[in-house]
């Protein structure tokens, strides 16, 4: 009898509202199709390993609804980490910690679920693996907020996100119209380079509210004159104004718009706030009305109790299809959704190769963005629409959610590699 | 056969989810027990009726399915005003062309859903019209996120707002977890001079999240060093650490801990904004550690995707006991909830004279707060934990919450008195 090989999953980046639902599925078609013999998780992803910190997934979810509960627990069970992972020629010992961590434990694949820096991650660990003849296989699975992934049609959690934008957007509205006073106000949403979450506030907009009456995207320059006519030409029709704006907006010369964006992550990109701050300020003094912004700040990438159900089953989706071609043995892949078509929506799970998706960004194209910059098309609606489709079901406790246990996450001692 | 008399009905003061639930409450009990010919609706409160704007609420709401969508729809169907009614001795012209108004269309009570400022409309109307021998009677509804009435056990929308909060907290805290980086997040939360909202956010807490740590409520002095203490003594036993701090804490001098008060509402409150901004440049200069700060702002009293079904059932119910009680020729009267036990949770509607509410504020009581000033007690927590359970069933369409149309809010020509 063939003795079965263990796997690993790791967890990394920003967290989303769908990788979990992704860890899950993953889970449950390793369980279900009897794929590997245990399913480890990194704590903290690949930084957290080298600390030797990592714990058996296939104990901790054995039943269907210990599973279904993780499908709908917000941000990542395993937890997350901020590590680039140095170069082989740098730090070689790195590798050889790791690999030999697989080997003793008889791990063969290395699941990774990330963005586009956690991609770097999985084309080096190929890499590595390829070069020194190491029977290890790596796959990635795409999660953002974002939606900033080349090749994949979009990524996991990008259509919670965009739902929880759209409704609260919608509220917004509700709690802007009841005043009989004009006022302006600027909603300030995630994206560093890309717009696709702010784009998706479009949805929001219904037969009797026209909100977002604006929508300002990174991919474009952001020309201060032209934003205050755009919002003087608006007010002469329209009580209250309803303005949804990027974090990332830059001017012609490439400077963010945002008041304070002088720290840099681990990756070099620069931390922003304050956008909305920014603009609010310029309104009041050229317009002398009643201006608020309003930053929707990780609640947008954390409100499970609000995601899509569309989003929810294609990322457990594209989990159960990573788990099949780990098993495969097939490496330096990433699993992306391609969309068959609009109406009905219909995607299908391919893979493409690592390297076309890692440390590349996807912006929104600029035909979908309106001529006078202010606004999206038609064709970038029908894109967006499908993809906030559906409720899951949310189960209570005490008035709030009922989500994983992450007791783990605080534990401070761990088996040291 | 007697002529049925008309009434109408105001919204007033500060949105909330559940102050469209007591409109429909009221609707459907009239209807449901002929009380009134027509229920007519002021736009924009009492402030819009003198710009002669109002509208016919009971063919607009004729079905259960309207009344139904109008219960779960978000901030005020009739719009809002904050207007403090001047005296008749200032006057007098106001009263007499809302009477005139009053007489001239059958009406022969006045409804009105607000705070405190607006109970101050109710006190002043019924006053004039027992005064001046008018046959108008004027009964106050209550309803306010920030739970700061007295006499009432609790308001219609404190409740939805306290499980927004309380869920978007544990949320936050899965979002905060992740990293294996020590890190304070601050959640600013609403509430002017009560603390009963931050308070709220204790409910978060399960058995793996002691999110919030600390809990900082404008009843009692705030002291920076103090603060700060209770900060670097939580670092010590916690990686991450989630505080919960009323937007109107205030130091022992009775200054606003937040960086930008200098304006005032027209009732001549300070409008408040960034005393988590402060506290977290505060802890960063202090610490020299990751903090960010968030602020749940309006949505937290609009997101009606996430309201309390306890909390809307009392509100339907108190505004079809209000019905009841207008009907039947009472005046200066504001319903109330009263308590009868805690577990089963059990309430009753009550009366009381408006002059015990108008203008009061109800502030946390100090034995509900903790000695070191950084918590809450478990008697508070009982008081609070049955007011977030339940959720309505919202519906969705093109994936967002259908709600009411409010296209109305948006025009302008009505007739003038």
């Amino acid at each position: 009898m063939k003795i079965k090989n263990n796997c690993i999953i790791g967890q990394s980046g920003g967290p989303t509202t769908a990788i979990n639902a992704t860890l899950s599925g993953i889970i449950e078609e390793i369980i279900s199709s009897d794929l590997y013999h245990t399913v480890y998780g990194m704590v903290n992803g690949i930084e957290g390993l080298l600390q030797g910190k990592y714990l058996d997934l296939s104990s901790l979810f054995d039943t269907k609804e210990k599973r279904s509960k993780l499908t709908t627990t917000p941000s990542m069970f395993l937890g997350s980490c901020r590590f680039k992972l140095p170069t082989c020629e740098d730090s070689e010992s790195i590798y050889t910690s790791l690999f030999d961590f697989f080997e003793e434990n008889q791990i063969t694949t290395v699941f990774y679920i990330g963005g586009n820096d956690s991609m770097d991650t999985v084309l080096k660990l190929s890499a590595y693996a390829k070069n020194n003849n190491k029977a290890v296989n790596v796959i990635g699975i795409p999660k953002t907020i974002d939606n900033d992934l080349p090749v994949t049609d979009h990524t996991p959690g990008f259509g919670s996100a965009a739902k929880f934008i759209a409704t609260s957007l919608l509220e917004v509205a509700h709690d802007a119209y009841i005043y009989n006073v004009p006022s302006v106000t600027i909603v300030e949403i995630m994206g560093r380079n890309a717009g696709w979450l702010t784009a998706a506030s479009a949805l929001a907009r219904t037969s009797y509210s026209p909100a977002p009456d604006l929508i300002y995207l990174p991919e474009v320059p952001f020309e201060i004159p032209h934003f205050i006519e755009d919002v003087k030409r608006l007010r002469k029709i329209r009580k209250n104004i309803i303005i949804a704006v990027s974090e990332g907006i830059k001017d012609a010369d490439g400077n963010y718009i945002s008041s304070c964006s002088h720290d840099v992550d681990a990756f070099g990109h620069k931390q922003l706030c304050g956008v909305g701050k920014t603009l609010e300020n310029l309104l009041k003094s050229a317009l002398h009305c009643k201006v608020r912004s309003i930053e929707l700040n990780v609640i947008q990438r954390a409100a499970s109790h609000l995601s899509s159900l569309t989003d929810l089953n294609e990322a457990v989706l594209i989990g159960k299809e990573a788990a099949k071609l780990g098993a495969s043995g097939e490496t330096a892949k990433m699993m992306c959704y391609e969309r068959i078509s609009d109406s009905p929506y219909t995607i299908q799970i391919i893979q493409a190769d690592v390297a076309q998706i890692a440390n590349h960004e996807k912006k929104v194209p600029l035909h979908w963005i309106s001529e006078d910059h202010n606004d999206i098309t038609p064709e970038f609606m029908t894109y967006l629409r499908p993809l906030i489709q559906g409720e899951p079901r949310i189960v209570y406790e005490n008035g709030i959610p009922a989500y994983c246990d992450i007791t783990h996450l605080h534990q401070k001692n761990y088996f040291h590699l």
